[in-house]
């Protein structure tokens, strides 16, 4: 997209709600089918898309499946594919860790190794969730933080955990210490052009001492490999970049903190349709723009449970009256990528998009579903579009040029 | 296009059949009437576009019709708009010369000079195709070529030669010598600056030797206008770029070359519909990716011969079964460019697409024409594009971000 023109942006009292229906688009199950949007009964949805403006957007580029994490920037407004979000920083936003602009953030894995040092098994046997908990209360304990810097240990799940270093001294520009195979030693911390640092002397002696912490704890886990270094990205905040103050309503983590990272206040935890909606009525009034994630379209279509995410799109049906009766100047029903049951993972399919505006211009379709979407007034566009037709449609841009 | 993320590109099994009907997009003849796509009967392709996703993209840009080099280019995913095929570089794939890196290729125009070395036919009376091979054959026996350096001169047609230097020490910054008038000389070798260099040197040389053989050989044409100074662009290969081992099936010398020019194997050269399929057929195993040419759709365009063109549609027509029995990954059918046969020349329509895949989201198209493409899901994009929806169709792209 060419540079946007920020100062045709405006701030007024007109509400945008931007609900996410993660993972909404799918695929027939075989040739001749339906997709589970089109099987879904949605009167609602269809309704709300008969009067207004609807078009099929691609997440990032045409043929790119994105994680969660450029999806949700690309909807937000960012160019993705210029804003890497880190492992360890996604690591950290998946449990809800409160990021500072300071930190480098680690994925951890334990593992085991042998007498030699050489690892005999990258996930230390899937140690349980509560063995992950027990060795990290130790490690806490027990651990020396260097001069200047906050060592911080999280739980994950099983092997998996995540590591913060808050100082203003370190940097992320170190590479995976996970050689990503057996038998050989862990690699020592090093920039990823190769060299030593300041932040790679900080990381070998943490990882020093945890080698001899975890001897001790009579664990198949005695080592941590290291990967995904990552700091929060320099970005202009959600309200910099649009004139909104912007809100949250999300129940799970991952999609609260992607929220925060573009300067969202997450305000609600809820997770089912009504709910959704509840929230978001409670607490539009103190927000221009109000995101909305509905989590369950994309879990069903992850489990591969084509009759399942119908059901969680009929399920989301019933709530639209609810949102559509806030009365925001522009409602938007869209989602992050596509997960097709078929698949039963993300894909590059385009994904559906409905503006609800007194300004929509009507276009020809009648039915929430993609192969109608995709002939909607809106075409497609690159998912980085809808931010600015977005704000056109809730009047909160004026013109460009006299 | 953004800059496509290079390290989400995966090698598998996953086989992909890539058809070009050359110069497939056309127009009616009148107002209120069919194309030759629309006109033409074309059951096998029709199933094909019901059950699967389609589109009309742009070979170029919106407007711009382009050349066979810079259309398969941008088929293959390449920006032809930077990497521009010079007419020196065309000629010698158009005769199927075996171009190497270090290769100046020249476009060479027989023509006339009188005694004062004026120029009086720029094209030495369109000489016939044996003179010029006479001609060649006496410089290639009598001309001394300068240390360092092998000149070949290949016979094109009638007056139109090609001359290789081949050499590393010459570059191709060299202006044509062909003033583009009569009653002037012909231009002195220079850089495209105007400034003499190692390169124009030698061309001047080589020329004066070419003045003095021709002068004694008995033929209007008794000297050379050199244009279109041309080296292989660097470019990455079609397998560096796109993680494909691929192989072409083209008949004519100037598809076989523009498939080497990206460093794809041309492996038959077969021009009939079912010998294409066959050939394919034969060849995938073989291969990740292969490219196959069909010529004739483009020749009945260029000829004005609407119902010939017609025709040939549904002679491929009667072919498509023995591709999509060949059960590739993706098997897609598209164009290089239109060439309607109402115009008798290319021209810059968009170019229908059609991606044939298990993963192909179903648009509300049935039927193979243009009119009908334009509404398909893949929507209107150029050409560029193409590539990694092919890529994705065929489960060769993972995840970009987690």
């Amino acid at each position: 997209m060419a540079k946007f023109p920020n100062d045709i942006i405006l701030r007024n009292e007109h509400k945008i709600i931007f609900v996410v229906m993660d993972g909404l688009g799918g695929l027939p199950l075989s040739k001749g089918g339906q997709t589970e949007m089109e099987t879904a009964k949605t009167p609602n949805l269809d309704k709300l898309v008969a009067e207004n403006v609807c078009g099929c957007f691609d997440p990032l580029l045409p043929g790119v499946t994105p994680g969660s994490g450029p999806a949700h920037l690309s909807m937000f407004g960012y160019d993705a594919l210029e804003l890497p979000v880190g492992r360890g920083l996604l690591a950290a936003l998946g449990i809800d860790f409160r990021v500072q602009p300071e930190d480098v953030c680690i994925r951890v894995n334990f593992c085991t190794l042998d007498k030699a040092g050489k690892i005999t098994d990258r996930r230390a046997g899937r140690i349980s969730d509560e063995e992950n908990k027990r060795l990290l209360g130790i490690v806490r304990e027990k651990l020396v933080a260097p001069k200047g810097v906050q060592v911080f240990l999280e739980t994950v799940s099983e092997h998996r955990a995540l590591m913060v270093l808050r100082s203003d001294q370190l940097d992320d520009d170190v590479a995976d210490t996970d050689p990503q195979e057996l038998n050989v030693r862990p690699l020592p911390a090093r920039a990823r052009g190769g060299k030593q640092s300041e932040t790679t002397k900080v990381v070998e002696k943490l990882l020093e001492q945890v080698g001899e912490i975890l001897s001790t704890a009579d664990s198949p886990a005695n080592f941590m490999l290291l990967r995904g270094f990552a700091k929060t990205k320099a970005m202009a905040s959600f309200e910099e970049k649009w004139g909104c103050k912007a809100g949250a309503v999300a129940g799970y983590p991952m999609y609260r903190g992607l929220a925060r990272l573009v300067g969202m206040e997450v305000v609600a935890g809820a997770t089912e349709p009504a709910e959704l909606a509840k929230a978001t009525g409670k607490h539009l009034p103190d927000f221009d723009f109000v995101f909305v994630h509905f989590k369950y379209t994309d879990k069903k279509g992850e489990d591969g449970d084509f009759e399942g995410k119908v059901a969680q799109i009929e399920a989301f049906d019933a709530a639209v009256p609810a949102f559509a009766s806030l009365d925001a100047a522009a409602l938007v029903i869209t989602a992050d990528h596509s997960t097709p049951a078929k698949m039963a993972m993300h894909s590059w399919h385009p994904v559906p998009v409905l503006i609800v505006s007194e300004l929509a211009r009507p276009d020809e379709v009648k039915s929430f579903g993609e192969r109608a979407m995709a002939r909607g007034g809106l075409g497609r566009q690159p998912m980085m579009n809808l931010m600015p037709l977005v704000l056109a449609h809730a009047e909160r841009l004026t013109k460009f040029g006299a």
